[in-house]
């Protein structure tokens, strides 16, 4: 326990030190730096597959369940995947140093503000290690130094990736520090983290609800977090059906284990009984369970009784909770008493109730006649995402390089004081 | 303290839903409550002031000192002060509901950004009664709900510019409730206030180092705060030295106890000898009290000697360190060692030299020929502040309406889906 307390102690002011070196750090030098570690995770699939094979057969003999096991396991597609992620990255502008908004002020200095990075960041994430390189990337970039804890079922993955990012560090003449992997399994590596104040600047949690919330609950530093996605979609009655339909059944459909995805269908009364049926023959056909309340268990009799948690639920699989609601207020209504203030579509051609959804509804996307999918850091063209923020402080919505830098203020005089 | 609890609950319950009304609330409305505020306190002073006397009387009897006592006591002057600040914030661009950056992705969405209100702030603050008003104004532009909890020798002044603050927002129709002030003394009210996650989002502490501590150390809400302002002025050696005399002087001289004075002073080796005489001089006219690193004092030796300590300090007070280097490069090094990341200026003529410290500084204010005197809101054109932000996270430097506000995704369809 106390080494452990050691160890994170000197991982933190490595990070920190490495902080400031890469917060000068050239474009040119982090991009090489970037296109120099895709290079040497292709060159080294090999190893990092067999390394990986550790992990995966410590994970079986130790009982992990299939989809963990599917989430640590690396094939030549998932690492091709890393690789054109980090050739992405090189490829996004380099945020750092952008000037914004100078003015002169009556005094006669000239005032704006310059974009720097946060600092430290410090990210714990669960199986996948592939998040590794991806986190890595994202925090070289945007000039800040990281401190990466992966889970204890892909050490060996997670180093070896690591191995990697060094060697590509190194090659670009920045710091190998400025990439820390813990090499500890020991849990309390995570309690040291998130509350090394002088060390660490902002932590990002990626992983599942208890993750997140432990991480959150024990933090001291500021959480950049994502919780729960009850996403809803509103069928309005002035709505284009055949919108309607394609965007609820998209939103519920595309992929059942995502954020993003619909969990909630809400639709108007007017046109419960033209939309309903069409689309849950849409539903059952694919297998979507449904879960209704009464008005809508009227129209389509295969549903089940919706219940009051049935309201609270991120299914992230293919079960859907449908709502018949009297008008634009019951949705809204709706929306504020049950979502997770994620991401939220109304489909109407009427004007004034689109403009009062995207005004009322207090999520961080809040989309009019589009899927809730869209709701994702490449489809906003943020080129990368970290992650989702269902927090209001700092970074909302889909999280990309912006959201890992902050902005200080610059002031170009020439000689004035104040009088 | 079960009755605080109880009553703490109740308070942040009312503030959350005022929050939703404040956050649709019209521009028209908001500014007609901060014109009828301001009439309010106004017509009311007489009775301000007779309040006030309560508390000071009190406050007298209690043996509170005298600066204390000071900052206390309501003047013609100081509501003047209130009225026109609402005024002021009144005429400030509303910055709820703009738009930025809409634009349209190969998915044919178009997406950007609308400003939101954060939801609900809590200010705590110590015996200024102005703040009161101050804080109200600006989380009421911002269409936000606060919970103001002043300090408990000023709860008769601050209960009676509340009821002209309620009575205000009643006259233009928005919830009486959207500005709540304590109305118990109990210390309990604060440890709840910055732990009732469910109805607080953000906390601004005003006041002194100990309560900023205090409440970042014990807040389970993200905190925007201001820590301490150990300023630096860097006179280089190819400074103008007319103009680095003058910024030198006002840094220091213009205001003793305010957070964006400059506590150290730092010169470049090459002109100390010419700098330092003339510009000690005019300190020691003044009543500065000089300490000085070994160099210094073989140019001033009037000057004290400067122990390591020194260089930590915010006096808020007729002192000055200051010390000799070798080159910028000192310079820098001596303000990340012993900076508070708040504002730091170099005065130079060099191109080069001015660019590094633009970039390489890591304060909240970085300025380039100026007098640290200007990191304020007003001077930067906010129209008006909340605190200055030392942290990196959210807000950075002064805090206007901007520092309020959140912004969340809108997308803008026709009908998309995620293929």
């Amino acid at each position: 326990m106390e080494d452990v307390k050691q160890y994170m102690k000197k991982v933190g002011q490595q990070a920190r030190a490495a902080s400031r070196l890469m917060a000068q750090a050239s474009t040119n030098a982090k991009n090489h730096a970037l296109e120099n570690i895709a290079t040497a995770i292709q060159l080294g699939s090999a190893r990092l597959i067999a390394e990986n094979a550790k992990d995966v057969a410590a994970a079986k003999a130790n009982g992990l369940d299939a989809a963990s096991v599917d989430r640590l396991t690396l094939t030549e597609k998932t690492i091709k995947g890393m690789v054109e992620g980090l050739q992405q990255i090189a490829q996004l502008a380099d945020p750092i140093g952008e000037i914004d908004g100078m003015h002169y002020r009556p005094s006669g200095i000239q005032v704006g503000k310059m974009r720097v990075p946060l600092g430290v960041i410090g990210i714990i994430y669960e199986s996948r290690p592939n998040v590794t390189a991806d986190a890595a990337g994202l925090c070289l970039k945007s000039g800040n130094a990281a401190i990466l804890r992966g889970g204890s079922e892909a050490i060996h993955s997670n180093q070896a990736i690591a191995a990697c990012v060094h060697q590509g560090l190194r090659e670009a003449g920045l710091p190998e520090t400025a990439v820390q992997v813990v090499n500890t399994t020991d849990r309390a590596a995570v309690g040291e983290l998130i509350t090394m104040k002088d060390y660490v600047d902002v932590i990002v949690p990626r992983g599942g609800k208890e993750l997140i919330e432990r991480v959150s609950s024990e933090a001291r530093i500021p959480v950049i977090k994502h919780l729960h996605g009850v996403c809803h979609v509103y069928i309005d009655d002035e709505a284009d059906l055949h919108k309607a339909i394609r965007i609820a059944d998209n939103a519920k459909t595309h992929r059942y284990g995502v954020c993003n995805a619909m969990e909630t269908l809400l639709v108007n009364a007017n046109v419960a009984a033209k939309v309903l049926p069409e689309l849950c023959r849409i539903y059952l056909d694919k297998g979507v369970e449904l879960r209704g309340d009464e008005a809508s268990r009227k129209l389509v009799p295969q549903m089940k009784v919706a219940t009051e948690e049935d309201w609270h639920t991120e299914y992230l699989a293919a079960i859907l909770s449908i709502r018949v609601v009297a008008d634009l207020d019951e949705a809204l209504a709706h929306i504020a008493t049950y979502g997770s203030q994620h991401t939220d579509s109304i489909v109407t051609e009427n004007y004034s109730k689109a403009m009062r959804f995207l005004r009322e509804v207090d999520s961080s996307s809040v989309m009019v006649n589009a899927s809730t999918r869209f709701a994702d850091g490449f489809e906003y063209g943020l080129g990368a995402e970290i992650g989702i923020s269902t927090d209001k402080i700092h970074a909302r919505g889909p999280v990309g390089l912006e959201g890992l830098t902050s902005q200080k203020y610059i002031v170009l005089g020439s000689g004035q004081i104040r009088i």
